[in-house]
């Protein structure tokens, strides 16, 4: 029980860039407004748990790397972060879901709407893929692209003359807002703490996340969290961006597989219904195994059995 | 610790309804899809507290009402409510910040946007409030809302061009989607424990609340939840919706108009600075005040002392 | 979007006290750790609402009182507060029921049990209350309770060497601890943002809270959060502390005791159940309504008729 | 827009066993209450996402798995448990640390304590563990066990005389309950969520997880979660408990000896300072690592190199 005078965390490297606004898509941005705790701020909260006798086990790199490793998430919640956001409406309407973190948002009952929308490069349409149900993939060729961006400037230029007309007619704001485009920017302050955080950027850093999010994320993770927590931010992409998991039924395999046996592996693949038995084609589990089976250096048993 | 079989809390009301379809607005609505327990099922979970030798005190629609005038809330979370909603994204954009819910929502990354867009008839276009920054009173004569309505009609149609154009020419889903207008409707399966619900309905059921999210809100509480927990609704109607808060200095002010010592109130008054020594005019909070004195039957000091 | 470098909020009545020991019960305290925001990163985040056009309107004071009247809860969020406690387990045992905090407690599996319980001076023995289930009243005679405190300290010392023992032969941390008092003491980090805070406050000093956790959050309210947010803290007092709840049955009695109608008043009571007609006795609510009444000079009908 | 009855999702084989006590411990229990929602309710939730035009791709099962597979964990909020609990207080503890979840605990405040303790058999008593800071392993031998066993005895009687003086003495139950051992059952109502209820038993049913707690997960999950959704038990099996997480160090090291290159894996180890270059002793990482890959059938660079 100590009474001496404490001092709050600050991490220099992250006050430097306090206030400073990334910019993020055609319109959007983040800003650092303000932080609680640091890499040592979750060292001090897990060895509450240690107690003193324990404290010279670990060194602080160590320590953080043992809690990620194994999901004792609790002590990076004592980490907080404070954004200032801009953001397309359409990207807002993924970001609110992740429902752990205090949100106040541009309101545009109380004032007139933000007047920029995210507009799109001529080069930059999208395809929708093939691969499966939800990604893109590739871009439309430069003509094509060329007309819809002019529809969309037109089509932005219309929506905003709509806003505009049934503001100047006195139509309440509540109201007037409803056919604004999803394209159009709002603002928000955000926060959330680091265990969250973390959580929020494993899955808006993933390659499945959509291109808009994962702009923010990535930026968020990359120039953010790297320098507020430079030890969590290591074990983040150790344990968490870049790790592979392999389900149980994926374990059994890879030991057939390792062992050479290929003949147990081909049976293991047809009793467990991974290889269609009439065509030979592999199931969406098996598919996703060989990829990451591929990515290990083990090669999959030949077809031919 | 008893071994008899027991059976699921079930409310025939509600059973009779489930799966109906209230129409909301012009294309919305609310089905109620399942639930969990019922007002029974709130009394249980207090009197684990109370323990065997209290059972018999209150009643089950006592217990209730107190539970709810104390705030003691947590057995109220015994219950869950499961609706599928078909709801404008604009309303919806609010709804989703209500945090302690789960939801599954209808996705535009997967499949094509839903056609239909709230429209809005000529009767009904909203003035902007004088009286605040937020709201709506009044509407526009008939021949300005005709000219807005089929400016309205006309930017729905262009907007599903847009979209639809988008789409053929191959762009992804993801991103076709980002000019679709707020107007657009969305679906979600939306489930709530009963606590969290009522916070829902005492913010969206209040005058000050949106006119579309409130007709959600409305129907929620008159024809879901009186149906599933008519002791809870009832209470809720007494001890939230009805009820009236008074802050510490209106309590003070209270005592000295129900004494009828104006000479002390009007003193009060200038001293809490409730009105201006200059112009005599009242700040916000005396008029607020003003405004519950009028409803009891209680008399505001005569301006001139 | 400004791009000028921004300063973190800082609040310099807190940093005096930062890491200062505040003793609570014989051997419990609480420690200011760390915290992020201030009252004006409240009204900033309110502000992102009402946009650029409305900053002058309401004034920091003033726009803090609105929200906390008004229940627009989410911008105090946007501060934190984290506390080092040192607190029996038994009042850890009501306090970890606030579930949107962060924790991370003292682990006496991997440390041995702080070695501390809560004693009780002779006249300290607190005797049940006749008046509800729950609460406690006055106090035992003297001595009787030196007789209580002798075994008290008797039984500590029985538990001490039964723990020490245990762990002496061996015994498993985890298992040696499975007989601690309720009364030893543990210790934890504990953050939570400013609304759910007041939250805590409003039902941990409340005077039917338990005498112990009282004297933690009264601590809180008046030693931590009245130096760190004075506006809020004020406003608090005001609009939760001391305000005064009426239900809408409420309403309409006192509108008709303030009209002087006692004829009415006596039969809406009767109606309503709230006097049984056979014994005149008032039920629980009409004596809760009798108390309220009477603080704000209300008469109540007399019971003749 | 369907407007047809619809009847609530029922699950015969967990009706079956709807408030049948399931012993766990010497005098704790688990009953099911109630529930909503089954395997078919996950599927519905995930498939508003899809939409209607996706509906055959998936059969129930598949779709499950790729849920669970992918960390899609939404849908699985849609079901619900609800359970009552009797628990000695010390693991009551740790359950609480859940914080998604609703409960209602038995209240030592309203009613008398209640009278059992959890008793430990002369052969149940666990050795602290060399391996690790906080488990056990192994028991004292049985003449050791009984001495323990009869002291805890006698220290449970004399907790309960201590108790009952205190209560007999009038003083108040909030007061006489604060040094009732941690080994005193209590009883709750607990209700979650079955995303979250997942999220438990991957932490509670570890084998790093307190023997206690253990026998109250494993129970949950094999004899009512595996009742309830016995897809979602299945592929929990497969892709949680069964499943093996390998960090990005890990997968690079892996590629290193699949490609049977034990040079590069020796001075890799080296480099990531995995073996310390002095006295050749892995560190814990590569102790951990070392582990998962002997289970795979992977052979280590023999440490002579």
């Amino acid at each position: 029980m100590k009474n001496t005078q404490i001092n709050r965390a600050t991490v220099p490297a992250l006050d430097n860039i306090l206030g400073q606004t990334f910019p993020v898509l055609d319109h959007g941005h983040i800003r650092v407004i303000d932080y609680m705790g640091d890499d040592a701020a979750i060292v001090q909260a897990a060895r509450v748990s240690y107690g003193a006798g324990t404290k010279q086990v670990h060194e602080d790199r160590g320590l953080i790397r043992y809690l990620l490793r194994n999901a004792h998430t609790t002590p990076f919640e004592m980490c907080k972060l404070k954004l200032h956001l801009r953001v397309p409406m359409d990207c807002w309407r993924q970001w609110i879901r992740h429902r752990t973190a205090s949100v106040n948002e541009y309101s545009t009952r109380y004032s007139e709407a933000i007047a920029d929308q995210q507009g799109t490069l001529p080069g930059e349409w999208r395809l929708q893929t093939a691969l499966n149900k939800q990604g893109s993939e590739g871009f439309l060729d430069i003509e094509q692209g060329e007309q819809l961006t002019a529809e969309e400037e037109s089509f932005h230029r219309s929506a905003r003359d709509l806003y505009q007309t049934r503001i100047e007619r006195g139509v309440a704001r509540e109201q007037a807002r409803k056919d604004l485009p999803l394209s159009t920017y709002t603002e928000a302050y955000w926060s959330i703490d680091l265990h969250n955080l973390l959580h929020f950027l494993a899955l808006r850093m993933d390659e499945h996340a959509q291109y808009e999010i994962r702009q923010y994320a990535t930026l968020i993770g990359e120039e953010i969290v790297a320098r507020w927590v430079p030890f969590t931010w290591e074990a983040f992409q150790d344990y968490r961006l870049n790790a592979m998991r392999m389900s149980g039924l994926e374990v059994e395999l890879i030991r057939l597989l390792i062992a050479g046996d290929h003949v147990a592996a081909q049976a293991w693949l047809t009793e467990k219904n991974w290889i269609d038995p009439n065509n030979g084609k592999p199931s969406r589990e098996a598919r996703e195994f060989a990829a990451k089976a591929e990515s290990l250096g083990i090669k999959m048993p030949d077809s031919k059995g």
